[in-house]
């Protein structure tokens, strides 16, 4: 297998709930005006707690700084695993639990933070600038590793990073385990051509910057039982949607497409209090038993907590799977 | 014919060209999310010096009061004129030729100021709600005047007036004659279906919030030759834009519709310096000489300036007229 460190440098930032008309004429651009901006890598996830926005240089120079705007102080890369015709693996499980073993767990051994996008075309890996030695060194014995310059793909020789390379010296302690929350609203993973875009500008628009305030008195799901959480990305062109079906509801039906099986997924929140950045390990807490079960799962990370999506019809045995992890002292 | 006060109370506001973005929140939901706002009465139109944003209260709540907005301190209420069937002239032309001498030069006599909007539809001539006793004691020799009161045209009899009546009396000085610009390019006037905004909801967002940033290394049009100039309209649900043909290019051509003659106008540019708000008669000198020679003309007021379309094969006559007008001393 590849991998491939991706020629994007990324902020992650948040932006809070009551400041996001603030943002609303650089988001449009970002998001419907491509050929006005040189952003290739944006994602603006809403959450019941901020939005996050990951993006490139080039796109981060399009917010305005503000007190609503908070940025992790760290540049990071995307990392992204590219499958090269050998089935090593026979697992049909898609997502993270395809890349469980082979990425998340060696970087959280090695105690590198990890960042994790999920889109419907494939899974980003964001791992800190300054961590890229160390997570050289930690994957190159698994993979092939490149580097994208310019559009081309230069292979990364070990040689080159054992300068400087250091292991991340920090201090092992026992994994946190955090407590999850599994809302009962089911998700979508979808894309749509992009060239289409502008035909939906108006509803997602609409579920973007104005779902906040009651449209038309539709009860709102209970606090308990639903979670807010829309996701949209556009990435080197691709865009990938992740909602609920709810929202999906208020999209034509023709333009949005999902995986041939039309697969319905329940999200895990994993996190009781913002996880922060610096933690390692909470991506491969989850993503382990996952791939040990052959469970497929997407993963999305945002500005206070982790998320991850399991099948509806697995849910059942994750959420057994959650339980016994959290009664059992951890290992 | 009769003459209709509408159910609007209308406030005439501009935001400044640098603190657009701070509104592309509310100006968006205006635009194009219809079902989120009570707002029956939209105008945006965007000159050099500002955008001018004419709304009913309940849009006008939607705006951020902001050192970027600025906002006439009247109450504005708009007449139409309807034709009922009798018509009781043999003018072609269209626009504000056909009320010039029946409504603009009588309220022009009677110093009445007026905020003149022209759209695909009709022409709307605002009044100041305290200049209504005036308005209506003016006019109803001439019309039968109705008050539309929630969705019902009511008479307007005109004893309900004579209470409280006065007479503007101000003094009557000799109308200033403004200097006109006459740019080069050339104007359609055109609607579509309010259905289909959400398919150009890109193109108008590019074109209202985005233009000012160069885009793709096109020269500029000189500033003396060309003037920027676009003007939206969501009024009872009826869409009309005014813009040149450099931006009626970049939208589909089979959506925007204009009349079957799909005639170009040129623009008149009325005022050497921001006209204010106080003076009557400026309507009224523009569009006299236009109804004598049976030429049709728009007519926009922006916060600054007015603006008169013409006819293309006209313009060499209107300017004619207007330099005569410019020459000769004021009757």
């Amino acid at each position: 297998m590849d991998l491939h460190i991706l020629d994007h440098r990324l902020r992650v930032t948040s932006i809070c709930k009551n400041g996001l008309e603030n943002f609303t004429h650089p988001l449009i651009k970002l998001i419907f005006l491509r050929n006005r901006t040189r952003c290739k890598f944006f994602s603006l996830t809403e959450t019941p707690e901020n939005y996050t926005v990951v993006l490139d240089q080039e796109g981060f120079k399009e917010l305005p700084s503000s007190d609503h705007l908070l940025v992790e102080s760290s540049v990071w890369l995307p990392l992204n695993v590219v499958s090269n015709g050998n089935a090593s693996s026979s697992s049909q499980a898609v997502g993270v639990t395809k890349i469980a073993k082979s990425v998340i767990a060696p970087l959280a051994q090695q105690h590198v933070s990890v960042f994790m996008l999920s889109t419907y075309q494939t899974d980003f890996i964001l791992v800190r600038e300054k961590d890229l030695a160390v997570v050289i060194r930690t994957l190159e014995e698994e993979f092939s590793i490149y580097r994208e310059v310019g559009g081309e793909s230069v292979p990364v020789l070990s040689q080159d990073t054992h300068n400087g390379l250091r292991r991340n010296d920090r201090e092992v302690t026992q994994p946190t385990v955090h407590p999850v929350v599994i809302p009962q609203n089911q998700f979508c993973v979808m894309s749509l051509d992009p060239d289409t875009l502008p035909a939906i500008a108006t509803t997602l628009i609409d579920v973007l910057f104005y779902s906040s305030s009651p449209k038309d008195g539709a009860p709102p799901c209970p606090e308990l039982d639903c979670i807010k959480f829309f996701s949209f990305s556009l990435i080197d062109g691709y865009v990938s949607l992740v909602m609920d079906t709810e929202a999906q509801r208020r999209f034509p039906a023709d333009l949005l497409f999902t995986s041939s099986s039309g697969e319905l997924w329940r999200m895990v929140r994993i996190g009781g209090h913002p996880l922060g950045f610096d933690e390692c390990g909470i991506v491969a807490q989850i993503s382990q038993p996952l791939a040990d079960s052959d469970i497929s799962a997407y993963y999305i990370s945002t500005f206070s907590f982790d998320h991850a999506l399991v099948p509806e019809e697995d849910i059942g045995s994750v959420t057994a799977m959650l339980r016994q992890q959290r009664e059992e002292p951890a290992c």
